[in-house]
């Protein structure tokens, strides 16, 4: 869609933008017309770990703000704010998703959506999801410093209850924007409060949660800054990870039954010990994920031991196996390589195995534009870039399924994340901040 | 020592005994002068199965009557007016020990001891220490009923908390009257009880407890009637096993540390996996342990993860090691190949592992004359014996401190015990019950 007459505003940058076209990984920095203000960025990343910080704690000592909890109340106000403050008007939609908008030249047209989450997994660190949501304000602010009005509306989000901690991954604030929800999910129960109770919480309003979903075509497109939580961009130097896709997860729960007796009594022959078996399942699970190449990976992250005492052969191991790649045919083919290892070590150890298939979730692909979009964005910081997965679960995930999706990945020092330990340089906070503000800005010539 | 004067009851008995020597693993049966009432010990059982069996349950779903409970309460009573009927003036000593003694023909001798416990594991099986206890009443009853007096005072025991549920194993009934015990011990909490509440609760006296500690010599020897809780005797079709000792155990924590990290993003080689390191770890227990030839076990029975999610890799996993062998010095090796193993296993995946040796128990030999004595008494019954070691820990273990011991196993159908369906046939249970008779005669001879 072309709006010639609407074209002015982003003539500097147009300009600026067709320049040299970005090959290779290094290209010299571009002035972007608008920077986002890195040390208001950190400020508030700073502000908004107090909520949910240790008692006695330090900005090191991570934070606890479980989607519905206090904490996360208190920091939704602390953002909400800041939303004000920024001239956004603010408004919490029925599943508790905060939004804010900035009007674009052509209110007819689609907004992009850019953001992240603030809720954390319990002792979580202090960038999964801050960063992303703190940054999108940090771009919106920016465009208004210097008085640059974009085509399409421009929208921000902070989603709720990303990390799936109440009630598991069911009432994502984006999964329901998505359209996947229905009333009788309100009635679960988490902490002693129903789904509706707890969206009430937050500034919800469960009787109108089917209003909270958005239609295919609802956006141009969605953009989400975020920490990569691997170690990949930082062991090899570069600063912006373009996303490709959010992997596919298969996920299966696996019960060894072998049988318990005395472990003084029992000779090595009689014995049909569960966890022997579970335990080669584990190295088999390492060995066959590791046997072909590529980027997907494989864990066994759950084993639960019945009866689980020093003196007794166990009877009963209970483990998860989970395997992440963005193909779902590679899964596929995993999995039945680890069933056929899996009746093998059955039959060695006299112990029966049994799969059952707890989860799968399809691939997310990154739009092809919108990848190009962030390297031509890093380009012009003079920032080198590198396509990558998403091995981790993102709102964009859900977004996808609504417009063309993105995401912009900034290094994780050590690959930490789900930690305290979780850190992301200050540089690449703001490096990355940056990277979206100016894929916004390709977006919207698109 | 020899009393000749007082070899008049035991004449004919002597006379049929001397007769053919046992050799080889079949002889033809001689008559013992008594038999033990093998429908009043079934009776017997069955009876004292009430006493803890679930609600609504039968005999064979188990029971449950763990030391200090109330069931065990009851089943001591019941055992306790068992004792009076048969004239044995039962008394309780200040561990919780029940005693009941039948006069020999010399008092100044010390006495024959033998019985086993009544308490169970929780969810355990009718025979383990029933067994030995209501044999080693119906031989007294046997002896009673046709007149037989011994040389030796003849003292049959019921020892208080042998499964070591409460307070673990530092409370047994047996370790204290062996003499490991002080007042300080009583005041440990289990389940609300102080210790010391728990041994008034069964009739025991705190403030008295050091008296019940008996001095080495204080018997002539030590019997004790057992299931063998494992599967051998069952399996190469011998009613009778002789005891050659009782295993010693070693027992270490191990804990591997690796680093927890997010199971989507952390590439498979930048994985320190605490689980993977376990899992090698379980499997190298177990192929060291069947590469020595021998009797001896080694369990890896418990084994918790931490943070255990499914999307989570381990960083820690603690489990536990047990090793089981008559001979400490096989335990020692093993314990030192299995050392060596962890090394290579901790460097092969990033994580260390330490050893932490949590329990050490010495081997308690049963004494070469009880055994040949316990094989004479099988040996007139008709019935094959053979020797073996007991893999499982009994009081018998604390006996041979003080005096010569001797066990007698019957078979365990399947091996199964702490166990609901821990069986051993009545047939089985009538035979054990004469053997014990019969090695009391042999014994008091000596």
């Amino acid at each position: 869609m072309s709006h010639p007459s609407r074209r002015v505003f982003l003539t500097s940058l147009a300009t600026a933008a067709m320049a040299p076209v970005v090959r290779g990984r290094r290209v010299l920095a571009q002035n972007l017309p608008a920077r986002v203000d890195a040390t208001a960025l950190r400020q508030r990343i700073e502000a908004l770990s107090m909520f949910g910080r240790p008692s006695a704690g330090t900005f090191a000592d991570g934070v606890s703000r479980v989607a519905y909890s206090d904490a996360d109340v208190a920091g939704r106000r602390y953002s909400i704010d800041l939303m004000h403050a920024a001239g956004l008007d603010p408004r919490v939609d029925p599943a508790g998703n905060i939004f804010g908008r900035r009007a674009g030249t052509d209110e007819s047209l689609p907004p992009i959506l850019f953001g992240s989450h603030i809720d954390s997994v319990p002792n979580g660190g202090n960038f999964d999801g801050d960063l992303g949501s703190l940054a999108a304000l940090g771009a919106l602010e920016a465009l208004a410093a210097v008085n640059l009005r974009t085509r399409h509306p421009l929208e921000m989000v902070i989603w709720s209850a990303e990390e799936g901690v109440a009630f598991g991954r069911g009432l994502n604030g984006s999964r329901i924007v998505a359209g996947d929800v229905k009333p009788a999910d309100l009635d679960a129960v988490w902490n002693g409060m129903t789904r509706a109770d707890a969206i009430r919480k937050i500034g919800g309003d469960p009787g109108r949660i089917m209003d909270a979903i958005r239609s295919r075509g609802a956006h141009h497109c969605y953009l989400e800054l975020h920490i990569e939580q691997g170690g990949t961009l930082e062991r090899e130097g570069i600063p912006v990870g373009v996303v490709e896709g959010i992997v596919s997860i298969d996920r299966y729960d696996v019960t060894a039954t072998g049988f318990a007796n005395h472990a003084g009594t029992t000779p090595m022959a009689d014995r049909q010990d569960a966890l022997l078996a579970a335990s080669h399942l584990t190295i088999a699970v390492r060995q066959i994920v590791d046997s072909e190449p590529g980027r997907h990976v494989g864990t066994v992250g759950r084993l639960d031991v019945t009866p689980n005492a020093p003196n007794v052969i166990p009877g009963v191991a209970q483990l998860t196996i989970e395997l992440r790649d963005l193909s779902s045919e590679k899964l596929t083919r995993l999995a039945e390589r680890i069933r056929l290892r899996a009746a093998e070590i059955a039959r060695d150890t006299k112990a029966s195995i049994e799969f059952t298939s707890s989860n799968h979730s399809a691939p997310a692909n990154a739009a092809l534009d919108v990848q190009e979009a962030i390297e031509r964005s890093a380009g012009r910081l003079g920032l080198a870039s590198q396509r990558m997965p998403s091995g981790a679960g993102h709102d964009a995930q859900m977004m996808a399924q609504l417009s063309p999706m993105g995401m912009i990945f900034v290094p994780s020092v050590r690959g930490v994340s789900h930690s305290p330990l979780e850190l992301t340089r200050w540089e690449d906070c703001a490096r990355g901040a940056d990277v979206l503000l100016g894929t916004v800005l390709e977006m919207d010539r698109a």
